[in-house]
């Protein structure tokens, strides 16, 4: 087995998931990902922690969706989840597509009949991370040699280190009341009082979910203006390209791409949350050198904000209060490098993708 | 997709499981299993049931076990099983020997902290299948081509009038009160009184849990006498060959074999149970020509009778009473076909592996 395995194994159940002895582990194993299950599932025997496996792969997912015409609530994983104390998404895939002919309407009824059950994982210590598939590394243009580099050089960094570095861009957003984002065919302004960032250094110990991280992220209370998706997205198995976004009061009234609008707008169509921002993100990781088509490391490159149609997370919000609800959280990402900005109650933080602190930073 | 696997699948669903609309179903994914499972899970959808699929396999299992030195209770996973109707667990694998290295007071351990989460897998309507991979058809000695031959001539059959057929010999149980098995080097007397035999036909409608199958058996109260098996098997992960066992007042007291003795010496001292025999079964599968390293087919080869050390099944016992308990149930095979007999309170029933009531029979 590749060392590089077994560290991010290492990292995964015990920076980022804090990982005890005598903890119940539920492990989402993604198709193409067993290698890492099995360093995991070697980790948590070593912590004594007790672990089962999920097949969690779209293969099985999309097989189920076909057949079914109705959709029931799966209890019998949602009393799993809530016996639980952890869950680690182990995510890969062997095809990017693989849902790509399961109809939106059965998406979205296996989505409602799963609520539940979501929220019972997201009540446990939960985090995501991404194995290297040859799946991946299609969707990104990479050789599988070439992609590994590419996600080991993203999620096997010193994390504790990053956490002092980026926290400074947490507080500037805790203490404000407004966020701008300018670039070209973009200016949204974001409402963000009273609201509290989450520095997200790919630990539940910081409210932070994915590894790898990267970002500091909170939950806007508004929404206003118009704002240009240049990242391309795989959305319900389609691509989506060069979306825009008009939004009043918060809410989403117009939209256009140049490729993928029926995907948007099945999306657009989930519930009433699907239309609202559940969060906003900017994104701090300087180890991610290209977008990939995969959004846990897409949205994390320094220079890019994202913004999410669906959820909420509970982190951002003040205590007793709830967010947006959607069963979707689908992030869009606008890259900021080439004249875009970023602004803060008026005062600049980002030009041109450099934060203010940074060398190279022009007033 | 192979037709046979679908054809597989549906039988595991319709006839096996007895699978009904709105039931939640635990499908347990052996490694090199995928193509039923999506099989499997196309057959549930369609059938309005809701599966939740566990990655069963044992590379995870070594991994955990070996990184373990205290086992706990999967109480998440007993929790999943627990409001679960039906579990569906489809073997197969990719290396029969692939626990071969978890050293045997883990297995022991592992199994003891498992003990709950097993009763609530039996309290299901639960069966296991077979899907043909190269691993089992290595140990087979046959190419894959070949080995899916055997497994679906085994698998794909007509259950429902098999059924028909073997019910006499399970009426002859039922009403004798003592079997006899003598063969070269074996004598052994069985007392079944009051014991309800199962018909096996691979049905939970049935009280039978395996697909394929083909046995009549029953929980032996007392086991006097000495017996050979003559078929080999692989017990935790090392092959057993010409074990002879002798009982005394139902316990077994002496032990020898050509192979594996001190994996049959690992296997007794698991618990008190796994002395004693929970099972007593007559093979009745014509379909089975060769023995190949697999319980499940070589149990139920017509000629054969086995005893399985451990673990009685309630079926088989009268209303209240509880049987055998043991955290192991390993079923051991003996060929009757060369010289053997069966007898019921005096009476023949079987020689050289021919029943009675079949052509060729000689008194």
């Amino acid at each position: 087995m590749d060392d590089r395995v077994r560290e991010h194994a290492e990292l995964l159940v015990d920076w980022s998931a804090r990982v005890e002895a005598g903890d119940r582990v539920v492990v989402g194993v993604d198709d193409g990902t067993h290698e890492l299950a099995v360093a995991v599932a070697r980790e948590l025997g070593e912590r004594g922690a007790v672990p089962t496996f999920l097949d969690d792969g779209d293969e099985l997912e999309r097989a189920y969706c076909r057949g079914a015409t109705t959709f029931a609530e799966p209890d019998h994983e949602r009393a799993l989840f809530e016996t639980a104390d952890v869950y680690l998404g182990l995510r890969g895939g062997r095809n990017t597509a693989a849902l790509a002919d399961v109809p939106g309407e059965k998406r979205q009824a296996r989505g409602e009949a799963s609520a539940t059950l979501r929220e019972a994982r997201l009540a446990t210590d939960w985090v995501t991370t991404v194995h290297p598939t040859r799946s991946l590394a299609q969707a990104a243009g990479m050789s599988i040699e070439a992609y590994r580099e590419f996600v080991y050089d993203a999620t096997l960094r010193d994390w504790a280190a990053l956490e002092a570095e980026t926290d400074r861009l947490k507080r500037l957003l805790d203490e404000g009341s407004r966020l701008r984002v300018v670039a070209p065919d973009t200016d949204l302004e974001l409402s963000i009082e009273d609201r509290t960032a989450v520095n997200s250094v790919a630990s539940v110990a910081h409210d932070s979910h994915n590894l790898p991280s990267g970002e500091v992220f909170t939950a806007p209370a508004d929404v206003e203006g118009q704002v240009h998706f240049s990242v391309p997205r795989t959305v319900g198995g389609r691509r989506v390209e060069e979306l825009t976004l008009v939004f009043e009061d918060g809410e989403v009234v117009d939209f256009s791409a140049v490729r993928g609008e029926d995907a948007v707008a099945e999306l657009l169509d989930t519930d009433a949350g699907a239309r609202r921002a559940g969060e906003v993100g900017v994104g701090t990781n300087r180890g991610i050198d290209r977008f990939t088509d995969n959004v846990t490391f897409d949205e994390k490159v320094a220079g890019t904000v994202h913004v999410a149609l669906g959820r909420a997370y509970d982190a951002n919000l003040p205590e007793g209060e709830s967010g947006n609800d959607s069963q979707v959280h689908v992030d869009l990402i606008a890259d900021l490098r080439d004249g875009g900005r970023l602004e803060v109650d008026g005062e600049l933080v980002q030009r041109d993708g450099l934060f203010r602190w940074e060398e190279g930073f022009e007033e």
